[in-house]
């Protein structure tokens, strides 16, 4: 019997609880040895819970306690979260942690604790929820040099973007809906405006070079400003409209990196992922195209993941410490925002006559697409020639009150 | 530096070299050391390779040097690759196969040996050529309880019926085609009759089970008298027709598996697969479902598997086996097919009347279908009640002549 803790008994720690209950014979068969939730941290106690006898209010309980191996982290953000983990790593236990945000910020510094200890510092289940894609990525991908890691990060804004293309509504109603079901949280701020997106993407770009990144160098748009003509635009030319993270492994070594809404093809492996499913692309040199693809977020999916860290770590204890380390370089990693390539969607005026647009653009590809407002045209431009942000930006400028929006392609 | 030797220099073997070469910096960083492949075995010699000087013909040169940790076993089949694989763990050496047909005929075999040895025994190259699948469904899902495990498994039957779907043309041709584009061998029978697909399924549901499943027990059929009308009804239906290999863990801990061509909606994400890709789904109990897609064989897909095998297990050698082992228990795993549920659309001749049919089906549902060929009609049977493989088998007995095929529905 193997004792555990859990600091943090929200939505995925109360998970975490579940999953080693409902799964109690399936995980001791796996993991050779029971798992005991010895003690579980909160502010709050659970009277009702089956667990609430575990409840403390005091880390030191955790932390003093020799029989606990393992301790669960699923606080969230950075703040206690940071400081609980980094107490923990010091008093020589694993970590197991589910903190996307934690570990974009901070991953470098926690990391390089359990190295120093020789411990389990494990985060499978930060990016994808339920989906296996930190490990497969870092262990089963290894032979390959990883050109893109692309895909749909976020429940939250897929669900969004699913329900106002299939009912035809509005952003804010679409997202009163999420609220209703549950998918989203009452302050959805990090996920709408794809920060929640942008860390996850940073965490994949940092295991496929083993170089951190920092998430903050990300160029990242969320979905607030998408409007129903744009979803018509995606139907019309046969395309869905996601909110994508993608990392491009450039010649000189540095990434392309952004989270941005995108119209991708509806046949693009990547658009399967409707609803709050998610779904990863990697394109590896020897490998081809692999897909990950499943239930991105939720109580038990990601619970599910925490628990396979923590039975990996169970199984190996005081042999081997997992660790997928990230070196920390001071080169320029990610490509300045305005040197990237780019193709997009632009919406203009009426007023705007297309020779204009052709001027501007012409070299780069300008084909007119039917428009789906009256009061417009739109264009798909840079299918031709490299367009760098840059360029699409300045030539926007210039043509300033005549644009309704761009949106870009997933290429 | 790890030294390696490659027994079997075809296809595979030939990649493993090839994407040791190619990637020989990413592989040196991640693995921490360089991978140097010291000995490559077999019957042929390769003056023209780049490793042509590396090739011997005599396996001893491999066992007997101290220097070479890890044997790489690409020679396919059950015969010499047996002996070898055998000789090589006998002799202390790592081994890392992409031998399905070996794994699934012999694994506990040689996965015994490796654990007595204290060495590792790896194949995640076995299933999905370079989709991570082996290892992701033993660490990542090991919290779930494995209720699902189904796909398309197989790349060339994949293609054919894509080809079959798309171009409207016969089985013999788009078999030809296979052939042209190097999509199937010269002799494809143990991919079109089911039998690798079923070697893989067995591996999975072994995986999932922690016990072994003798892969013969699997009911298996091929795609070789699928007939054009066939695929018409699939488009008919808004499905695709696909060769899928399932698993479906029982309530008495028994399993359902087979390996046929079935009936699945185009918008089911394991239909996202077409031409020579795979498509593999998980569904665990607190998971829900994970897809994993991609190319599911080929030279340097698989080959990547392969080396990252011998990747992780540089990484640790002489301090932790990677064992994915299975107990070898008496009890019956595979329920017996008769017993197991199905539900099928059934080809008939127009001579039979439509009372017969829901005389004999009308219990278990019998609803009729746009027949896609003037002289039959087609029934979708046992969607109301469950009714089984045994069932449906002494129905069609009955019906005898009157019966032109059938085709599974996945669910």
């Amino acid at each position: 019997m193997i004792n555990i803790a859990i600091m943090g008994y929200g939505v995925v720690g109360s998970g975490v609880a579940e999953v080693c209950r409902m799964n109690a014979d399936a995980i001791e068969k796996k993991a050779g040895q029971g798992i005991n939730i010895k003690k579980i941290l909160d502010l709050r106690d659970f009277p009702d819970d089956p667990f609430g006898d575990r409840v403390t209010h005091r880390a030191e309980d955790i932390f003093e306690d020799p029989d606990i191996a393992i301790v669960v982290e699923t606080i969230g953000g950075t703040g206690i979260a940071l400081e609980l983990s980094r107490r923990a790593l010091e008093a020589g236990k694993h970590v197991v942690t589910s903190n996307k945000e934690l570990v974009a910020a901070h991953g470098p510094e926690l990391m390089a604790l359990a190295q120093a200890k020789s411990i389990s510092y494990m985060y499978e289940a930060s990016v994808g929820g339920g989906i296996p894609i930190v490990r497969p990525l870092h262990k089963c991908l290894s032979a390959n040099v990883i050109q893109l890691v692309a895909g749909i990060l976020n429940g939250t804004t897929n669900y969004i973007l699913t329900r106002m293309d299939a009912a035809g509504i509005r952003f804010e109603q679409a997202l009163s809906e999420a609220q209703e079901h549950g998918y989203a949280e009452q302050n959805p701020t990090a996920d709408l405006d794809g920060l929640d997106a942008c860390r996850k993407l940073a965490i994949l770009g940092s295991i496929t070079l083993g170089e951190y990144i920092d998430s903050r160098q990300v160029h990242t748009e969320g979905i607030t400003s998408i409007m129903p003509p744009d979803l018509l635009y995606a139907q019309h030319l046969q395309m869905k409209l996601k909110l994508i993270g993608r990392f491009r492994l450039l010649l000189d070594q540095q990434a392309d990196m952004i989270v941005a809404p995108m119209l991708i093809s509806r046949s693009h492996p990547i658009a399967v992922a409707d609803d709050v499913n998610n779904a990863i692309l990697v394109e590896g040199n020897a490998l081809g195209e692999a897909l990950f693809y499943g239930r991105g977020a939720g109580k038990l999916p990601t619970a599910s993941a925490v628990v396979a860290d923590v039975i990996e770590c169970a199984m190996h204890l005081g042999r081997l410490p997992h660790l997928i380390t990230w070196a920390v370089s001071d080169r320029t990693i990610v490509r300045p925002h305005d040197d990237c390539p780019v193709q997009a969607l632009v919406r203009l005026r009426d007023s705007l006559p297309a020779e204009r647009v052709r001027e501007l653009f012409g070299p780069y590809g300008a084909e007119p697409v039917q428009a789906q407002d009256l009061h417009e045209h739109a264009w798909l431009v840079g299918r031709d020639a490299v367009l760098s942000e840059g360029q699409l930006a300045a030539r926007l400028r210039l043509l300033d009150a005549d644009v309704i929006g761009r949106i870009r392609l997933f290429v």
